[in-house]
């Protein structure tokens, strides 16, 4: 890290700085120049990060300014091939695109095998569904909890298809890992600790959704928190940041597929849905998504969106569905891959 | 609310909405403007946000615009009143600033017992403390638990100061609650819904704060969680938003204090702290705080910030709190109050 | 629009918001909903946006909630088909792909000739480069000036690509028009009504940049202000938004592309570049562009990027852009269009 | 500045960045981490802001990090005293608050002057008023234009207050030199660089708005445009900033006073009535920018708010102003000031 101090710093500030560099088991170097000093702080900084706001807090320093990225086992650096994670029976991050699609919340036993078979048809190779669903009014339907994820394993048997479902509660993980085979993660939940940490120490690949207002630092640190605790099997999700443009629900940060591309070796997954709020918009950031280099998509289907519990305007019906499959594939071959 | 229809809508899809609304106990009032028809849907909107959905996702329609506030038991309507939270000896609310003042981690003992000490001289009338600590890094300081619990009950039988501690698992609300007077809801935790619904069978107040991405009316609506459990001692603390300036460490909402004054019965504090990240901006958003309206502040404060396990840049030493005091108490007075 | 009345209004206060709507020239509907009444104020709406302010103002009101979008030129309603724009041989908004490349800055006679021809080469359509240039710092570069236009038409000459370059004072618009086949207006200015008045008075067409700020209403309000004053020939260019997400120079708004599309007639061009601020994110950033439907791209190419007098670190090598353009190429192939 | 080395940098790409270091007049300092080097380059940067780009454009370079501030003539370093601004009989910036006080536009004779002598006897220092009016819509009033300046300029006659109004268009500015104290530049002008250049060549003070989206660092480097083309005379305002929230017009970010004193010399003032955009927040937020140490505030007063012809729901009456004027005197004088 690099130490910027104040243009009127004493000798013995600066002397202080460079004590407590050493304390720390880094070495410094000082540079002096036209109008500040700065002393570079040489050490492993991963593990190290208190030691930026120990230096931060001290007289005479201006600022304290990291090089290394703050993750470890989520970067590049650690591991450069791509993470391809076996979902029993499909893997994230290799030659196939994953299109992880069904509706917000399970509803009910016809509902979930409805649409389980129609997305199935369709070309879907991962089911999604809510059990347990984060509402922003405790009014609003809530999900069918262990019910539901007993009508999403019952929807995997007749169709085959790998589960993804939410967990909210670090008290439910081992119920949901029951039933699921890839534990998903909200946005609301990106930095719950508690549950990162808990989830750290499943079997079971976690899908980790960005939160609204999460950067990309942020988000690694969070797969970082499971990683760290030995769960290898992470991926990641963008599903729209939130800024002050409300013409969408949230605004797709489409740039973090190639970002993210480039910093991890993680699996990125996008979830055109939640990020536009509207059916209508879904299509066309399917397609810019796959065209900028995602590893899969999560799309809501729903058998008839205006009557859905949850999430109702921005559900697809399983005929637009068909045609969205059929519209994004040649994109997803021209990328090299296949659905 | 307001259901705006398209240009081109038919007659039968007008209909079906009329139905819709209808069918969900609600009445339809059709208005024919210029350009477009719009069909106001009058009932009990509080405990059917659902209907805005699935109107929204009917064909036809453009956009569905609610009339009330989604909350309920948090507005002014339900309940006109301040409400005035008790917390084991000091009320939150009233004629009194509170005062909340302490370190950020519970580091040990002579830490806790010379802090909780110096802060109670300096007038504080609440103890602030973490124990369990959400850090961005999986490799950061994570709190010394039960322990720092005990080492914070401590410093309140030594001190008389009400205690207020985060909890962030909701397994771990009965524990928590067994040490601390208030309960503290962290900014990544606002919409953590199972946690609020634990907090809203605890017969503890909660200090829930707000998240750096939450709007007003979500962060009352996550109030409406604890409230709607039978939990009525709900204290909102705004901390500071995300916006796209970097010159401090987030974006203190000070309009927020009048516009919560007049939405909710429930009192407002201010944490300058977190909202800044400088202890040298403390201060003067402490005295903008209180000029604004609010019923408390929420202050760091460490014997040795530079030696801090955490947030050593943003905590103030003891002397400067003292001045801190000193200089907000004519303002706290010109504001109708006492310390 | 709509008028939300508090809840304990007078009958006095509904009847002066009753009369002053009438007074204005609209119809006044009463609804009598559970808690609220709403009052329907029927009339256009386009040319009364302060009506709004005013019914705002008056006592008992809560809120006012327009209906109509505030646009009328700009928007689909006036005019269904897309508007295909004369760009001095090149045409935007039809069939074929716009590509405009070149330098951020006109830097010198052999810069300017070389990049024009290598982007020509390339398959581009249309050439850029700025003469004038708007600088965070007023000790930046700051354009060749006139020296500058002179170069791109002689580039023009040269190469038979149509120009488009900024202009920034409205005092230069007559300059700029004497040269450029497209005016361009910087994100910076695209609320600087003085100099989009005097754009709407030539005959050229101005490619209108989205502020890091602006909303997708409020960038189309400024489409209309050139559209209301006789100039029909507006390029719109989203070219990245402000957020807190710091990865990325800007955040690519890339699902304006279909809101847009949805809501007016004028072309949409992404700029990647300006976007992301890094030239690898270039090319997966106009690959997501064309499979989101956008009708061009705009793309920073210098022959030399590290001694660019701007922008260096996002622009392209020719090389890099002959490969960019081979490999977009099948992806404007599948969108129906032609490069 | 610093040059961040990626991990992977031949021998080759860390000679030719320390030759195009040196190549530029600056020294270069090579420091070797444990997982990457780092070269300073000591140099004076204020001038040198392109350097950075240069090397950011360089192969095997993955950041570069400055270590000075952006602006020179408008920081504290250059000039630590603070700068008290006359504007012909008031002086922003020293012992007395500028109350600077009117309606946001310049309506007609009667309405002027009643304003004007309202807000004088209220204990305005400084008159108000827009002749030329930025609107988002084309269709909204635009202004008076010299009419309006006229005005003023009575209204000043009359009550001896210093006039401050806008001025959008560079080719206006001699003619509202003519008639203003202080020329005004808009939030949505604040990075019109070609309107600042005009305004650093004329003998008045410049009252500078932030613009929505502009950071703090761009705030002064804006400043120092005019600073820079040989006018001393800048007042800084802050007037909210775009956020997520929407419950006010925008977010007041009050921080930015301590922030700014801190940075520079120039005087600051805040503007509550577009910070909030609500009349009834105005009051509250013009205590706590005393309380936080403005210099100055900026108010909108109507004699008859529901029927003006802009900003209405944010203007005060006459009676409130005075009310307001009245209870913000005792936070003035708790600041050290007067009124």
């Amino acid at each position: 890290m690099i130490v910027v101090l104040k243009a009127d710093t004493s000798p013995e500030e600066v002397q202080a700085v460079k004590d407590k560099i050493k304390e720390n088991g880094f070495t410094p170097h000082e540079i002096q120049g036209v109008e500040r000093k700065v002393i570079g702080a040489v050490g492993d900084e991963h593990f190290k990060d208190h030691l930026m706001e120990v230096l931060d807090s001290m007289p005479g320093v201006e600022d304290v300014i990291p090089i290394l990225k703050p993750y470890k086992l989520a970067g590049r650096e650690i591991k450069n091939a791509n993470s391809v994670i076996e979902c029993d029976g499909f893997a994230i991050g290799g030659d196939r695109l994953a299109l992880i699609a069904g509706p917000c919340s399970v509803e009910s036993h016809d509902q979930m095998m409805a649409t389980a078979s129609s997305v199935k048809h369709a070309g879907a190779n991962m089911l999604r569904g809510g059990a347990f669903k984060p509402r922003t009014s405790p009014y609003s339907f809530q999900g069918l909890e262990e019910e539901g994820l007993k009508l999403l394993k019952e929807a995997k048997e007749s169709t085959g298809l790998p589960i993804v479902t939410e967990v909210m509660n670090p008290g439910d993980v081992e119920l949901v890992a029951r039933y699921a085979d890839v534990l998903q993660v909200g946005a609301r939940n990106v930095q719950n600790f508690s549950l990162l940490k808990e989830l750290g120490k499943v079997s079971k690949p976690v899908l980790l959704k960005r939160g609204m207002m999460t950067t990309i630092k942020e988000f690694l640190m969070s797969a970082e928190y499971i990683l760290s605790e030995g769960n290898k099997d992470v991926i990641l999700c963008e599903r729209g940041i939130r800024t002050f443009e409300t013409a969408t629900r949230n605004t797709l940060d489409i740039a973090c597929v190639p970002v993210l591309k480039r910093e991890t070796h993680l699996p990125v997954v996008i979830d055109p849905s939640h990020a536009t709020g509207h059916w209508d918009l879904v299509e066309p950031m399917a397609r810019a998504a796959v065209a900028a280099g995602a590893d899969g998509l999560m799309i809501e289907v729903h058998p008839d969106p205006v009557n859905a519990f949850s999430d109702g305007p921005q559900s697809l019906k399983p005929s637009k569905f068909v045609r969205l499959v059929e519209n994004i594939r040649p994109f997803v071959q021209l990328m090299g891959r296949t659905l």
